[in-house]
C-alpha cells in the first residue's frame, strides 16, 4: 500500500476530529467565547483560558455546553489544537510566555491587527507579515495556522442563530495542520473550513476583516465571506 | 425636498449606468479582455484600449459584441468609466502618462501587484499601500476606486459560462463614484458589486488574490467570493 501524496489527496477528506481538545486562549473576550461556545454545542471538548483562572471559569460556567475554564498555560498545556483569540495587543508576550506549553500543539490564530478612527477600521503594518507570521515567529516548535478571522462573535453568541452563513479561510504551511483546522470548522453548522494558502498570505485575511467591517456599516449586516467554486 | 444624506440612502439603490461608456486600459489582456466582452454583451458600451491601437482593434474585433479598439490615450478621453486592467510593472508609469485624460473620470482599478515562486502567488508590497491607493496619488483629478479584482479571466472569457457566481468588492472614497461601478458590476449576470471600504482598505483586497490562487490549485476551481448576510 502507497500513501497518496497531498497534491492527490482529496481536499475534501478531512481528518476526523471528535476527539481532539480545543483550548482558546483569550477565551473570555467576544470572538473567544463565541467559537468556546459553538464547538463545545458541536461536541467537541472546550477549554477556555484567561489571565485570571478565575474569570475563565465564570465564563465558561456562562457559556455553559461542557466549557472549562483555567488559566492560559493550563489552557495550552492541556489541549491538542490551540485558537489565540487575544487582543493584538499582547499577543506577541503571551505566546512567548506559552512556548513550551504550545510546543508540537496546532496553534490557531485569529487575530486581527486593527486600528480604528472616524472613517472606520483599517489593518496595522505587522513587522513579521502578520499576526500568524508572528506566532510562528515566537513558536518555532508549533504547528501554527490561520483561521476564524471573519466570524461574527455576534452570530457565534447568539443561541437563536442556528447556522453560521460562512466560510473560514484556513491557512498554514502544513497541509495534517490545516486540514484539522478545516475539519473543526466544518463541525460548526454552517462553516466550511477552506484552505486558502501559506502563512506568507496571512496578512491580508486578517485586513480583509476591516474590509467586513466596512460592509457591516454600510449594509447593517453581519458579514461573512463564502469561496465560491468550491 | 431634502436630498438624504448618504448614511441614510439605501446601499442597494444604484444609479442607472446603461449609458456610461467604459474604457479598459490593458484591455487586449485577458481581465481586460473578460471584462469589456462581459460589459459589451450587458450593453454597455465599451472601448478597449492598449499602447498599439491596431492589436486593441484586432482585440475588439474578435470579441465582437460592439467593443472598440484604440490606443490607451483615445480610450481615457473617450470614456466616461475607466478601468486599469494593465500588469502591475507599467501600471504607474500608465497612469501618469494619462492623468490629463482621466482627469475627472471614474477610474476602476483592478491590477493585483503579486509575485510567483514555486510555492506559489505572494502579494508585493507596494509604497503607496496598494495599486489603488498608488492610482489615486498619480491621478489627483480623478475618482479612483478599486474593484474586479478577483473575477476569472477564463470564465469571463467562456461564452458558455452564463453567469458569473461572485461578488464583486468595491472600494473607494467617494459614494457616488463607488456606486457606479457597483452598478456596473451588477450589470453582469450573477455579479453584484458590493461597498467594502475606503482605498486604504485596498491593498488587502487586491492582495486576497493570491490566496484564492492557492484555493483554485488546491481545489482545481475558479475560486470567486461572497459576501454573506448582505
Amino acid at each position: 500500500m502507497t500513501t497518496p501524496s497531498n497534491a492527490q489527496r482529496d481536499p475534501r477528506d478531512l481528518p476526523d476530529v471528535g476527539s481532539l481538545v480545543v483550548g482558546v486562549l483569550g477565551g473570555t473576550g467576544e470572538q473567544g467565547r463565541g467559537l468556546a461556545y459553538r464547538l463545545a454545542v458541536a461536541g467537541q471538548k472546550v477549554i477556555i483560558g484567561s489571565r485570571s483562572a478565575d474569570r475563565a471559569e465564570s465564563a465558561a460556567a456562562e457559556l455553559g455546553a461542557g466549557v472549562r475554564g483555567t488559566d492560559n498555560a493550563t489552557c495550552a498545556a492541556e489541549s491538542d489544537v490551540v485558537i489565540v483569540a487575544v487582543p493584538w495587543d499582547g499577543h506577541k508576550e503571551l505566546l512567548v510566555s506559552l512556548r513550551e506549553q504550545l510546543a508540537g500543539k496546532i496553534v490557531v490564530d485569529c487575530v486581527n491587527p486593527m486600528g480604528f478612527d472616524k472613517q472606520g477600521a483599517y489593518s496595522l503594518p505587522v513587522e513579521e507579515g502578520s499576526a500568524a507570521q508572528q506566532a510562528a515567529a515566537v513558536l518555532p516548535e508549533a504547528r501554527v495556522t490561520a483561521a476564524f478571522h471573519h466570524v461574527s462573535a455576534v452570530l457565534l453568541l447568539d443561541p437563536n442563530v442556528e447556522s453560521l452563513d460562512t466560510d473560514i479561510m484556513v491557512l498554514g504551511d502544513e497541509r495534517a495542520a490545516t486540514d484539522v483546522v478545516q475539519a473543526l470548522a466544518g463541525r460548526i453548522p454552517g462553516m466550511r473550513g477552506v484552505f486558502a494558502g501559506r502563512l506568507r498570505n496571512a496578512g491580508q485575511v486578517e485586513a480583509l476583516t476591516a474590509n467586513l467591517i466596512s460592509v457591516n456599516r454600510r449594509y447593517k449586516a453581519h458579514a461573512g465571506v463564502r469561496i465560491t467554486d468550491v
